[in-house]
C-alpha cells in the first residue's frame, strides 16, 4: 500500500469548527495531513501568519494523534499545485457547502487537473450544522461585539475578541 | 395577539422598485415595519445616509399608512441581530432572487440563528419582474447615461442623475 | 392588528423534524397557522391521509400550545390558493433548503401571485441540521432496514417501521 | 497504515467514460474498490444485473491493475450505508458534476453521516469533457439512431446498439 | 450572407407565453424558424399531436409574419440533432430560465456538440415576467379551476378548460 | 435576408481559449461580429487596452476569415447597450458556463431588456473543455510560474509570461 500524503490549503483566518470539521473527515483518507497555511496578504489576515500557523497546529495536534496520522502545518506563497509536488501529496481536500463558490472550485479543480493530472482533488461535505459557518463572517459578528463561541474553538475566540479590542 | 415587529435591513443606494415590492410585501406580515438603512461606509455610497434616510422615508410612507402598518426608518451601524433586539423585532425579511448570493444568506441566516434563536428571518420573492433590478447596475447605467426611469421611482431617478451630473 | 393567519401546505408523508422546525418558525409569524395536508394521490403515500393528519396535530399540539397560537390541521385536495382563500389566509409558508426544487419554488410563487396577489408566500430556512431530511429518503432508509430516530419524532419511526415489516 | 476501502456506487446502465473517468481518480485514493451495482429494478435497465456487473469488470480490470489497487464488483440491494459496513469501507467515492443534482446529493450525504458518522463521502469532479455524459442521454441518443462511440467504451455502444435492434 | 435556420423544439402542451416570448425573440436570429413540436407519448400529453402543432401554428403565424422571417411547424419524433439535419438548420434555440433544469440543458448541449459539432445551441433568456410559467403548473392550475389566463393566450386557456371540463 | 450583427463584449485580459471557443460559435450566427473590447480601468488589467485589442484580431481574423464573416475589434468605454446602438446590433453575445456568475448576467439582461427590447442577448455554452478556463485564474496560475499553455494561444501565453517577468 502506498503512503497517500493529503493537503488541506486554506487561509484560516481564523480556524472554525467548519475547518475542523474537514480536518477530521480529511483524516480518515490519508496517511499523512499536511494543512498548508496560505499567506494570503492580498487578503489582510486579521491574524498574522504566525499566528495562524500556530491556530491552526494547536487544534489539528489531537485531532492527528487520536486518528493516528501523522500530520504537517505548512506556510506557503505559491501556486497550489507547486505546493502539493513540493509535499509529495496526491491529494488536495476542499470543503464543499450545499451552497457554494461552487465556479471558482469548478475552474480551479478543471485548471489543476490540467497542470498536474497526477493530483486528485476531493471535496468533503462538512456536517450541515457547520456549513454555514464562514470566517469572514465569523469576524463580522464579532467586529460588531457578537458571541461567536458557537463557531469557533474558545481560545480562537478569545483571540479574535482581543484583536478587535486593540 | 402579540404585535409583530419586523426588519428590512439594506444599503438603500438607492432604493428602487425591487425594494419597494418588497417592503409592500413585507408590510403584510407585521405590526410594525423598520427599515433598516446600513451606514456601510465600506461600499462608497453614491448617497449620503441622511438622503437615503430620507429617500426611503418619502416612499414608505404612502405604503404603510395605505396598509394601515406603523413603521419607521432607522440608521443602523451595529450588527443585525443587536439592532432587532433594540428595535424589539421578531423577524428579519431579505429579498430573495431566484439566482441570488444565496450562499452569504444562507450562512448568515444559520449564525444568525445560533446568535439569536428567537429572531425569525423570512424569505420574499420580489414580482419576478423586479427581480433583475440590482441598485449596482442602476447606478452603473445611470454613470453612462443610459435610462434608469423603468427600475426607480421618478424622483429617485432624478437624483441619481444629478449625482452624476457633479 | 390584523388577525394574521398562515398556510403550510405538505403532503406530510410522515412529518419529520425539518418540518417541525419549520412548524415552530411558522408559528411565530402568524396568529392561526393552518397546516394543510394534500390528499396527494398521485405520490402513493405511505401513510394514509387520516394517518398523516393524525401524526401532523399530535406533534403540532403542543408546540402551538406553548406558542400561544390558534392552529388547525386541514386535509385539502383543491388548487393551494384556493383552499388559502376558504381559510381566509393572507400568507403562505414554505421551506427553504440551501439547495432545493427551487425551480418549481420560484415558479408556483411567481404564477400564485397573479392568481392571488393578495397572498404572500413567506420562505423559512429550517435549523442546518434538519435541512438534510426528506421525507422520501427517511422511508428509502426505513424500508432497508436502516436506523430514522435521528430524522423523525419516536412515534413516527416506530409507525413507518411498523408499515414496512407488513 | 491501515488498509482503506472505498465504494463507488452505481446502476451503471451502462458505464459511460464518465464513470470510468471516476473510477481511475477513485483507485488513487484507496486499496481496495469496491464497485457496487445497484440492482435498480424500479429503473427498468436496459441491460441486466449481470451484464451490468460483467460490463463493469471488464472495463476496470485493466485500470485496477495498473494502479496496483485491489478491486471488487459487487452487486447490492440494500442500503448503502450497510452495503459499505458489510464491505468494511470507510469511504463511499460520489462524481460530482458542476450542475448536478446536488440536492439529492446533499441530502443523502448528510443523512448518511448520522446513520454511519464512520463512513466519509468523498466527491470527485470528472474532467469537464466527461461531466456532460449521462447514461440516460446516452441510451437517449442510441435509441434515435444516433452516434455513442464519443460516450461510452466501444464494446459497450455495440452491446447498446444491440439491445435497441431488438 | 447565408440564409440560418433555427429551430425552437419542445413538447407545447399547450404553448404558454413564456414560449411565445422565446419564439418572438428567435425570429429575430435567423432567416427561417422551425417550431419542432415532439411527439412525445412518454408524457402522456394533454393535447394530441395535431392540436399542438396547429396551436403553435396559429401563434406563430403573425409573430413571423410580423418579423418577415419564414417559419414552418413540424412534428418530430427523432434525435433532435437528426432533425435538425434534416431541417438543414445550424442553430437549436432554447429557452433559459434563471433556476432551470440546467443540469440536462448543459449535459443534453455537450452531447449534440459531440452528435453535431456544426450545430449551434442558443440559449435566449425570457422576459423575467415570463419565466415563472411552465405547462405543467398551467395545467396543474387548470385542473383545480384556477384562472389560467395570465399565462396562455385566451384561445389556449378556454382549451385547456374544454379538456379538463370532459 | 436582414444583416446580422452581434457583438461580444469583454475585458480580454488576455483573451483565453475559451473566448476563442465562443468567438468561433458566435461567428456561425451573424453577418458581422464586433468584439467590444472594454476599457475596463477599474480592474486594473494587466495588458494595455491597445495590446489587449491587438491580441484579439490576431486570433480572430483567420477564424472569420475561414467562417467568411465580416468582423471588427472596438474597444468601448460606454453602456453595452450603447454601444450596441451605434454599432447597429442586433445581438449580445456571451458566454455561459455550468456554473457561472448567473446572477450578474441574468440581472444585466433583464435591465438591457427594458434599456432595449430590441437588442437580444444570447448565450451560448463553451465546449465543457474549455468551461474551466478563466482569465483571472490564468494570470494567478502564470503569476506563480505556472504553465499556461494549455489555457491560452501560443502568443498569449509567452506575452503574460513576459509580463510577469518585468
Amino acid at each position: 500500500m502506498a503512503k497517500r500524503t493529503g493537503i488541506y490549503p486554506g487561509t484560516f483566518d481564523p480556524i472554525t469548527n467548519g475547518h475542523l470539521d474537514i480536518i477530521k473527515r480529511g483524516l480518515r483518507l490519508v496517511d499523512k495531513l499536511v494543512i498548508g497555511v496560505a499567506t494570503n496578504p492580498s487578503k489582510d489576515p486579521l491574524f498574522t501568519l504566525e499566528e495562524r500557523v500556530e491556530m491552526v497546529g494547536q487544534y489539528i495536534d489531537p485531532l492527528a494523534s487520536e486518528a493516528g496520522v501523522e500530520y504537517e502545518v505548512v506556510q506557503f506563497d505559491e501556486l497550489l499545485m507547486k505546493f502539493a509536488e513540493r509535499m509529495n501529496a496526491q491529494v488536495i481536500i476542499r470543503g464543499l457547502r450545499a451552497v457554494a463558490d461552487f465556479e471558482y472550485e469548478f475552474q480551479m479543480t478543471g485548471m489543476n487537473y490540467q497542470i498536474n493530472p497526477n493530483i486528485e482533488t476531493v471535496f468533503l461535505m462538512a456536517d450541515p450544522k457547520y456549513q454555514t459557518i464562514a470566517s469572514r463572517l465569523v469576524k463580522e459578528v464579532a467586529r460588531y461585539g457578537g458571541a461567536i463561541e458557537a463557531f469557533v474553538p474558545p481560545m480562537v475566540a478569545k483571540a479574535i475578541v482581543e484583536k478587535y479590542a486593540k
